[in-house]
């Protein structure tokens, strides 16, 4: 790998406070001069093929490592090199056999993900060579397409692997998954879990700028303490040593108004065994079914919505993607004002993924968790004119 | 006992298509004369304290069965007689250990349970001998009371039993359960659980007037039969001889929209399954769960919430007091014209309430089950007006 690590929690700043060596906001001539020429000699895509279904976490073996050259293009296609790749739970869901919200990946073809890449080549009108864009690129390191399913990002002063984290999926998840599913109301307390999680680290700190009451569950005391002095949660719980049930109602005297759920399993029952009246549980995520890791059987207690009049409701943040640009606006302007905090644990290599999306469920990562496949195209254009237009 | 048994589910027409022996439209000189001269001798109450919390479904020996005289009123008291008696599933809830929405029932102390009585004596200005009031008047033959809990009822010309159903809480549970909670749209496809039970009929058939294709849930081949050829429910499933999830595939071929859900445990797990993008499930009871009569543990398919973008909405029908009226105008109306039919199953005597209520749990009650603690009285004085108030 080639370029500067991508100092993407420290440099948000406009203008930049790091400056030279900033990944954000200056290239080192080198690698303005490798981009402006692309290697057009014959490409080699590296990609994880799906080849066995995991039981379980999912192991390296349950893939098969490929390389083949990248044919020329058609007419009307566009080629992709990915540069970063988002791992997230939900992947692993697509593994198993059993349909979600998404077809199952089929065995023996490419592993689905979620990528952020640079169009290197293109042979469609609708795209240009340095344009960036998003989808679901595959975990692979070039990704030949007809244009469907790419979407085009319009740079913003903010790092590029923002585009998978607060002004992409992650960012639509939190925004819309608390303020559409879970309707906060000032004074209210929200629980949120895995809450030093990409997800949950943002609806946390959304709350607390709608003026709940935050409770954030996490399971290390690292992330403890960031989650308190870092994003200024009101109190935190560390599953792994202290007593759900007690710590919750302990933190949360008057009950739970909101509880954001990433987990399911035990702590959805805790949360559901201390609900407030006319509660909310936002069904983001059920990380600790996904894997096995924890005996199957859901929570016994469910009589609980009907004794507190409650609402549990599921969501993905694809229903939302037309009303994208109003969450990413008031997102980005409250990360430009410094009022957003995010983390991001970025692997370098695509040959480690599949080993690095166990960090998921060991709750190992710290931030949003992503592969970087390849180096960072030259960015943001276009900073200035979105300063200007959203900032005065 | 005296008096002639009530005929709830054959006299709902205006006028009268039974005529003399009718309960409903005409009491017998004897009956009347019996009533303008109340027993004003010492009155003894009989009454079931709960005096062991249950294991598994209530039996009588939980229970103690006490004779006691009933005082003379102080001011601002009414004595009121209890005549009907509603055995309910929240009932066996009432008796655990643990709070509710409702407190636990304190050993030592009166069953609590949702009654309609008349007013024997009155010292208290609000009320006066021979009102119809209901309330949690509890296991017992007299309550005594400060007036507080006590709702006095305008007769209307319908069967006294039908405020403990159409028009007391099952109607209430079944009208915003559906209509608030669920939120049917014409053409949906709704599936009712214990649908021959006293909500769940009123449900389906209330689906059926909102334009929804209704599927019952029921344990046996006469409940089957009575939803399918009485209630117009579109398809109906026995729950003992069918596989269910088999069953709701096949009756539902594109998802349901709306579940309604009244026993929670494996039908539920087998709704999840099966549900409709932005289904919505109203967890109205979970009478699988209160008596220990499924194995614990809820459905561990909860993540389907997600995958569909689904609702589940726990509601009680206290919440809907103060739009009681809303529903009870088109519930009356709907009866009156012959569009909505019930069944009572009335046991005879308050000695054999707690017998009576596990019928519930075994499903062996066919309608609303309740218990004849004491005669009717005269009924009801203002048909003619709230005739041709409303039916005009």
């Amino acid at each position: 790998m080639r370029g500067t690590p991508h100092a993407a929690q420290r440099c948000l700043a406009v203008p930049c406070t790091i400056g030279r060596g900033c990944g954000v906001h200056e290239r080192s001539a080198a690698a303005a001069q490798e981009e402006a020429m692309p290697d057009t000699a014959a490409r080699v895509n590296h990609r994880w093929l799906l080849t066995a279904r995991p039981q379980g976490a999912a192991r390296e073996n349950d893939f098969t490592w490929e390389e083949v050259s990248v044919d020329d293009l058609a007419d009307g296609q566009v080629l992709v090199r990915i540069v970063y790749l988002s791992l997230d739970p939900t992947n692993r869901v697509w593994m198993n056999e059993a349909d979600s919200y998404l077809p199952a990946v089929p065995l023996g073809t490419v592993m689905r993900g979620t990528g952020l890449g640079v169009v290197e080549e293109s042979r469609h009108p609708g795209f240009a060579a340095g344009d960036l864009v998003q989808g679901l690129l595959g975990w692979q390191r070039y990704h030949v397409s007809d244009g469907r399913g790419l979407t085009r990002i319009t740079p913003l002063p903010v790092p590029l692997t923002a585009y998978l984290g607060l002004l992409g999926h992650i960012g639509l998840t939190a925004y819309f998954g608390l303020l559409d599913i879970g309707k906060p109301v000032a004074g209210e307390t929200l629980v949120v879990s895995a809450a030093a999680g990409a997800v949950g680290s943002l609806v946390g700190q959304i709350g607390k700028l709608k003026g709940c009451r935050v409770i954030g569950v996490a399971g290390s005391e690292d992330k403890c303490r960031w989650m308190r002095d870092d994003l200024g949660f009101d109190s935190v719980i560390n599953y792994r040593i202290e007593n759900i049930p007690e710590a919750l109602r302990r933190h949360c005297p008057e009950g739970i108004d909101i509880y954001f759920d990433n987990v399911g399993g035990k702590i959805l029952e805790a949360a559901l065994d201390h609900l407030a009246l006319r509660a909310r549980i936002v069904a983001c995520g059920m990380i600790s079914q996904y894997n096995g890791s924890e005996a199957p059987g859901g929570p016994a207690n469910l009589t609980r919505l009907i004794v507190h009049r409650a609402r549990m409701e599921g969501f993905l943040c694809y229903d939302y993607a037309d009303r994208a640009m109003e969450a990413f606006t008031e997102l980005a302007q409250w990360m430009l004002l410094g009022k957003l905090h995010y983390r991001v644990d970025v692997v370098e290599g695509l040959e480690n993924a599949p080993k690095a999306l166990n960090r998921l469920f060991e709750g190992t990562n710290t931030g949003k968790l992503l592969v970087r496949v390849s180096e960072e195209p030259n960015f943001p254009p276009q900073a200035e004119a979105y300063t200007s237009k959203y900032l005065n």
